[in-house]
């Protein structure tokens, strides 16, 4: 680490000669894959990728004048090293530690935060216009990787870019994959597999009239040699090129020299936008990472290095995202009607073990939300039931979607919300919490959410059998280890007494999703203080249970309702709304994520925090009952 | 009208020999142009666009077995017209007649609901892929405009349809113009300013050898030829072939018979997705709208036929669309950082004056919402204040830009939100009923509505004086026709009392926006009946002005909040939430707009119905006041 240590800032950096880059990037890969084998920063693969190319950007331009946007975000942690927070880096993604992803406020250096994908190029351009607004000099540079192009908002931002001619600089940061393998057409751009139409029909009338000319003659050969390689021009220069972009490459990303050559002269000799194709490996210089196919490394996390073999416990009760993947499966062997749909998180929502059972019914469609969303709301319209899984925070991308495509037109599309809830350490960008209130909104959409997996199974039941849309969300994690049974198709609107409370309850509490079993806990340890709560588990924010909630309500008077998602228009709003419907006046406590982004950190300690734990739950019972019992009304 | 008169379904158009479709075609434009002029349909210009093309679907392909998915929906008059919906047309966009837009509900030849853009593919590639999964036949054919190819998810759809390779045919109607002229670095492949650097240099090198060649030789003049023309090669077709698809064209997309021999070939020649790309004229066939280079008719309705010439009665009052462009350029004019944008929008929301004035510093990034706000957010972070101008119904396209980044990172973007509440004759898919609801939940923005115009304008500065993010609605129509003053920066999450009802008043009614100024009104009538309301503009949904609000519930003992908006999650479920986290337990009416899509027509018959007027607002405080009386808790 002797180079890496003497780097406190982009001017250390500069201040090596160029002939010790290469060694540099050996430090930074070292650092990072020992930062991730300990169990901090899990995005080995993507960070090992771009090493050097955020070494050649820091060497060549000057930040913070000039602007390093990062796409996404996962490939930051060399960049994080460089500038200034190399000595908190074994922090990153703890609680109190480094954020994951680029975020303004840590770093002056973090140009834009992130952590959905295919923002920069938009981001990166309103820099870039705003300095011409305001007469300010300095460059601004978009680092994209090829999976992030698939978004349609970094179509959208190209289409701007290349219409303004601003001095834009986007590095394409391609290896041919984005979390899983890239899929779409637009990849075909990049992996040389086009085939033209229109292009081959030209060229091959050219030839018929180039190879009638007499063979040996020099320029002859010269003209038939460049037009038999003239389909290489077709990828992919032509498509940024035709968007107003100049392209440079495909350049190989992880020669450190070349690519310090190559944005110099792009830095001194270009005006105007620019795209620089460059090439790299995922998890380039480790071994384990470059060899595992699928991921290459994404979420690697707790590992030996030499082997890259996984020393992280194996959870006792398989994940959620494992129980929904099998149910998903299980319908789809019994109904051929049922597919399934992910954007590009094939891994993460569990579909690829079901995709390897149903290849041609389970559908990647890449980063794209809102397509998935309407190619939903399609086969929908053809009597297919679609079951379409979206993590809680990027169905946002899809909001329009959900409402106008889907919604309104009540097509049975089934929306499975993985990570529903607090996500620990990916942080502010990636916390499912507010997907109860934009849902809740949305009129004809059924918004449900399981207290377990065999709960899961069943609303995935109740969502393929009605004739509408639903959706339903759960949380990162393990489940809590019910025994299975067939799924049932519940009745929509209706709730449970998950836990009685006794003849003569003194409230009722109302646990939304796993938050139900939490509230059975607190309800336990209040009997010991002879307090009697009685627990719902509500199972749908919309249609609330109104006559269930409304009894429970006037007999108890006293309602708590909890959920694992934002207090404004969540769930314990829905609730209050149907006391209000029907008059009943009783003192309500709502527990909930507060009004606030929450930052990374561990997920537990953050809920119990939030009073999202029994222990939580049973605090604001006594309190309620304390107020009441003081003749104040609890707020 | 001798041959429309025989058509009630596309059967009938089929019975048409080919020669009688010109004929046909002006019939179909004499009758859209008659019900526009007559002040019913509002999309002229795209519907006159479209007549040929959609005379030629539905005489070549099967509807509605095969499947005609329209984008946006504009172009659809002639659809309606020769789908057995003639003798209703001239209802159109009129309460209880047909929709604007093609509504799956209204005809079996509506496949895909639409009013928003860009969603043609995704849907028409859902369909295609459903057949397949199904094992039926059938086509599926999407049009789309060359605006709705800006937006995002449009390239999505592209991305997966060509790795797919489905049998769907996309025609692209291109008249160079959305609604306002087009925008972006795309059309240029439309338009044939194509400059390809990559291309050129290799062109460059083959001329060069060529050049050097004997002229006069028939078989390399004829290479040379071929070289010189092949710039045009890249134009458009490399774009989509490159995406896998086919490309053919372009064509005259007011040639029908020509575009139904094309449609014949693609129908039984063509496997996989393909793209016509038409040329039409926006308003064709009618000079007064294809001569109004701006818009080319999009929105003229009651009009004279000869002339073209508006009719319609010029509202007293200017719309608040004029009151808020005007306002924002005024503040352009003082202050240099604030810029401005729209997404193809500029004739909408009333920017295309200001835009006049500071040609370099609004914004037109075209349909594509999503950059729209990521862009913003770029500006915002070098020091600009965006403002940025979407309509409630679009900006829902926006909602994870909005929230990730915009808000997250507190960065001072201004949400100006047009169409705020409820819109007329556009519908279900353009009502702005979820702003208030989906924006509430956002942490870090602060969520206001004017009650009046001069009230925007004190939004407007407030919203540029703070530093973070904030959105304010407004609805569509005239204003209040109130005194204007110089804005004023209002004190953040405070209401104001805009009617005092005296010293021991009944009741607190809040009014969300223009809503105060009806609860005013009521406040009146009611006087006269004994009954005292306080009347509050609470100008914040966030931070809600808590104190005030909670203070005279608990004064008055009574609670109406009203709100043009959708109940679940509204400001009036804000409002319940304050008074829950203070303990107050007072009886409350929440009015506002009912859990479901609000169909098309006239928006103040529909607020009466919902009791958004003066009317209803007395009406719900009698109601409450009855309830208090008869010692029934009122709901």
């Amino acid at each position: 680490m002797a180079l890496l240590e003497t780097i406190d800032g982009p001017e250390d950096l500069k201040a090596l000669k160029e002939e010790e880059l290469p060694a540099l990037c050996r430090e930074i890969r070292d650092e990072i894959i020992a930062t991730c084998a300990a169990g901090n920063g899990a995005h080995l693969g993507a960070s090992l990728g771009a090493v050097e190319l955020v070494v050649a950007m820091h060497y060549v331009f000057d930040s913070p004048q000039d602007r390093i946007v990062f796409d996404v975000g996962h490939q930051a942690y060399a960049h994080k090293l460089l500038t200034g927070r190399r000595k908190e880096f074994r922090s990153i993604r703890q609680e109190g530690g480094l954020a994951g992803f680029p975020e303004r406020a840590e770093s002056e250096h973090d140009a834009f935060g992130v952590g959905h994908a295919s923002t920069a190029i938009s981001a990166g351009l309103g820099m870039i216009e705003a300095r011409r607004v305001k007469g300010e000099s300095g460059r601004v540079i978009a680092l994209v990787g090829d999976g992030g192009m698939t978004g349609g908002v970094a179509f959208e931002g190209l289409n701007q870019a290349g219409y303004l001619e601003r001095d834009l600089i986007v590095i394409l940061n391609d290896n041919e994959m984005s979390i899983s393998p890239n899929v779409g057409a637009m990849s075909e751009w990049f992996s040389k597999k086009f085939a033209g139409h229109t292009f081959n029909r030209w060229r091959r009338s050219v030839k018929e009239v180039l190879y009638a000319l007499p063979h040996g003659d020099q320029a002859i050969e010269g003209i038939r040699r460049a037009i038999d390689s003239s389909k290489a021009l077709l990828t992919p220069g032509i498509l940024f090129e035709g968007l107003g972009f100049q392209y440079i490459g495909p350049t190989d990303g992880h020669d450190v020299l070349s690519m310090v050559r190559i944005l110099r002269q792009v830095a001194t000799e270009i005006d105007g936008p620019v795209l620089i194709h460059t090439r790299t490996t995922k998890g380039k210089g480790y071994g384990p990472a470059e060899s595992d196919l699928r991921t290459r490394g994404h979420g690697l996390t707790n590992f030996e290095v030499a082997t890259g073999r996984s020393v992280a416990k194996k959870p006792a009760v398989p994940t959620w995202t494992e129980f929904f993947a099998e149910a998903v499966s299980e319908h789809m062997a019994k109904d051929a009607n049922v597919v399934a749909i992910t954007a590009a998180m094939l891994e993460g929502t569990g579909l690829v073990k079901t995709r390897e059972r149903f290849p041609q019914r389970v559908y990647d469609v890449g980063i794209a939300e809102q397509h998935a969303v309407t190619f939903a709301a399609g086969l929908a319209c053809e009597g297919l039931r679609p079951v379409t899984a979206i993590y809680s925070t990027f169905l946002q991308r899809a909001y329009d979607q959900i409402v106008h495509d889907v919604a309104l037109q009540n097509l049975p599309v089934v929306f499975a919300l993985d990570r529903g809830g607090l996500v620990g350490a990916d942080g502010k960008t990636h916390q499912g919490a507010f997907d109860i209130a934009y849902l809740r909104c949305i009129p004809n959409l059924v918004v449900m959410a399981p207290a377990d997996e065999q709960e899961l199974r069943n609303m995935l039941a109740t969502s393929l059998a009605i004739d509408g849309a639903s959706a339903f969300r759960y949380p990162r994690g393990s489940g809590l280890g019910v025994p299975l049974l067939p799924p049932e198709i519940l009745p929509i609107g209706r709730g449970r007494i998950l836990h009685p409370g006794g003849s003569k309850p003194d409230v009722v509490v109302l646990g939304y999703g796993p938050m139900a079993h939490a509230a059975v806990a607190a309800a336990k340890a209040l009997h010991g203080e002879g307090i009697r709560a009685v627990v719902v588990d509500p199972r749908f924010a919309k249609p609330l249970d109104t006559e269930l909630i409304c009894d429970l309500a006037s007999t108890t008077g006293r309602v708590v309702t909890v959920e694992e998602g934002c207090l404004p228009g969540g769930f314990g709003s829905g609730v209050l709304e149907a006391l209000q419907e029907n008059g009943l006046l009783v003192p309500v406590k709502r527990l909930g994520l507060p009004d606030d982004f929450v930052t990374h950190g561990n997920a537990d300690k953050q809920k119990a925090r939030f009073g999202l734990d029994a222990t939580g739950i049973a605090a604001a019972v006594r309190s309620l009952l304390d107020g009441a019992r003081a003749g104040v009304q609890a707020g």
